[in-house]
């Protein structure tokens, strides 16, 4: 098996500058830790808790940083689509499309964005038994693209909670996909306070720990310089200070957990 | 409160001629059971659980048969949107809008569904808790559409089943708006059959009555004459043949709920 | 189908006076409204969330005035039982003896319930689906006593929450036994005040009427005079001067689900 | 931290011979691993899914064989109490007294297992949130025995199924006491075969791994020559051949989670 891979970046596209900053400082840090990096940032955050939730700088001015950020950087984008319309354009901008988990059963999407050619993360809805994947992945494979990977973020377990079912991954593993653990939005509770939802930043290391040692191909973590001040997900981000000694911990485990398995 | 009403018509638009003899068959038992029709049918099912299934005759299609449906039998017309680009066109030919569950959180189509003026149907998603669907409401009211109506339709629980929380009902009812209780797809099995849903469609009578019975404004019942061959929701529609008899019930107990509350 | 019949009383027997003024007020409430009374307490509250919170009076005291009740207010009575050696001599005293939810598994208990020819009341654990209960039902009538009623009380929905799933009803009657709902600890938050359980008082006759819509043999409500004041269930029980409305609603909807049904 | 250690056995006591083979197998496996044992066997199986259901030998004939099996192999070891009588009479034959998840909250079998003096190990029921077991602890505690400890063994999550909430094992452990992660039983599939309860394998490595890679004090499986012949909880029991690979393999995430932490 490759060795593990990161998806990170901030929750949210807030500059050029902010993400230059995270994503120079991300560069770096996985150098050190010797880990494949794929820069994550979303421009439009499309169904927040509440309509006065602070959205992003949205796709026209997002691409031309997702472009300057391979340039200079040399760094794989991945970015989030929500609309059909938008896929082609963002494509050519980023590396990776990724499939919401609100969206993952919304056909025509998946579609488009499969046509892109591009690789396609789909997240699995909260809604989803893991099994349920196997027919999203079709519908992608079946539109001519084989290059999927597969996100677990958790499943519904009562209101306002997500519970990580570690068995999940072994099980979306034999479908033959990439699979990866998204331990920030694992730890989010939806719609947990009011009008945003809460999150459980310290719960991050634990579920990526869990995770690395069954066996991914790669971790999804957010990180920001000061999650408190971050306009979407800051209290399930990683403060990017911390983000070497995590990643340090989760390349020992994979190395271990690539060599017993 | 407002007598029950009933939203009910086949899941899936299959043709003109089906619509219309769904259509005539329960105009004419609402009327002998003295409750209020809107008709429902959707011209697309656009997150089957396969990519293989069957997904309806589309927009262009559908349109005509619903404006014809308006005109000649008389009854207002409810269907779904799953695109912002969608909402302005259906808007010309339906009386309601209606947001499926699992696009509940999507702004700009909530949005989009409320500038049109229809009324606007909300389903709640099947990973939020009732009280999350205040911000949902506000999503539309504050784009200047007061004419929102709630529906509850069941919250995952564990894999592959939903469970129907009556205590949603009055929770939403304090939202302000009229609350609808979905007995169809409250009794769906998400992904359950493999490669489609299944149902029981045994529980539609038994969650109808306890709904009406705790108090909403409307129960939403999908029937085909013959639901074993119908292209999709199959397993929980209710017989045509066997609407009569439901609906005369539930006309009962909500006179009686009314009255009592 | 038999008329709807009430399990109630104070969640725990207090002192000799308490009882009385409570199952006096109940009687003549039920004789108004026309519904049978089973007189229910608890000598022992044998599984409080913290072991500091108070256990009830406790059996030797509790026998001569479950004796004294039955005399003198001609009232059958049901109380719980949580061990083995308990069962014979409560069986004495009262006409049916209750099987907690949390020991709807234990073998022996039931058995030695079963064998003291008493009417077993058995509640569903909070852990068990519907179907379940079978195996359950059948360890008491393989112990040679057919006398056996189920009861709904909630199924664990993620944690410190219960939901009611009113599909269990008609499962647990195709059983053959009578089926209670026990709306009283169906909006049990179980330890979600910390050091001891939360309630939900409101949502009582919400689950009541639904469950009675749904069709049931009797329905379980704890109640108080002054619940804010009670030991132990205070959140969810009902006070006493709330009863007969409550009681005279819940028997026009049993009359109506008895006919439609 | 100290090093992880092992409560392991079958899961019912068949007979002095078999538990002799067990433990002696294990008790080298475990030498040459490097990892301490407890070993873990019931004397009855007293909640079993049906009451034809095979129990066990029962107390009276396990005594002795605990007995030996402590003098003879030089192991501690453990069993499982259900009733408050059990409790002294138990203590003398062994080490650790274990209260099953559904009696969690039974307080006076908690204290009466407290008294003895032995440690107690007591497992989270299955209707409990990681929090609640707080009070369980302090329940013990409280009777004078600081000897606890605690075991994850899953929550319920929808019917017949349970979910491994990674995020309990920080929780528990920061109560102060060794926190046990039960992977056999976390695989269980309660009640799921009709009369008698399912289980995965397969996940017992899955979910031991992401516990251990957490960090706990120790894991529990349990194990058997032939667990297709075994007369309870055969489906998620570990066969014994396979056991060496599995503990050598959590022995080594141990000490990189112990390392790392």
């Amino acid at each position: 098996a490759l060795p593990l891979a990161l998806i990170a970046g901030p929750c949210q596209l807030e500059s050029r500058d902010h993400a230059f900053e995270v994503a120079t400082a991300l560069k770096e840090i996985c150098a050190r830790v010797g880990i494949g990096l794929v820069f994550k940032t979303s421009f439009d955050k499309a169904n927040r808790t509440s309509a006065s939730a602070q959205r992003g700088i949205g796709l026209k001015a997002a691409l031309p940083i997702f472009a300057e950020i391979r340039d200079k950087l040399g760094l794989p984008v991945l970015t989030d689509v929500h609309e059909i319309d938008q896929c082609a354009e963002v494509a050519q901008a980023v590396d990776v499309l990724q499939i919401p988990a609100f969206l993952s059963r919304q056909t025509d999407l998946l579609i488009a964005a499969a046509k892109t050619g591009k690789a396609v993360n789909v997240k699995k809805g909260q809604f989803l038994a893991p099994w349920d994947m196997k027919n999203v992945i079709e519908k992608i494979t079946s539109a001519g693209n084989p290059n999927v990977l597969v996100t677990e973020r958790g499943a519904s377990f009562g209101y306002n909670t997500l519970v990580s079912d570690m068995r999940a991954l072994p099980i979306l593993k034999d479908m033959g996909k990439p699979v990866i653990f998204d331990a920030t939005h694992s730890v989010q509770q939806p719609g947990g306070q009011g009008t945003s939802s809460g999150g459980q930043r310290e719960f991050v290391p634990v579920l990526a720990r869990a995770a690395v040692a069954v066996g991914v191909a790669g971790v999804f973590i957010e990180t920001h310089p000061d999650p408190d001040k971050a306009p979407s997900d800051g209290p399930n981000m990683i403060p990017l200070k911390d983000m070497e000694k995590l990643l340090g911990d989760l390349v020992a485990f994979d190395k271990l957990a690539k060599k017993t398995s």
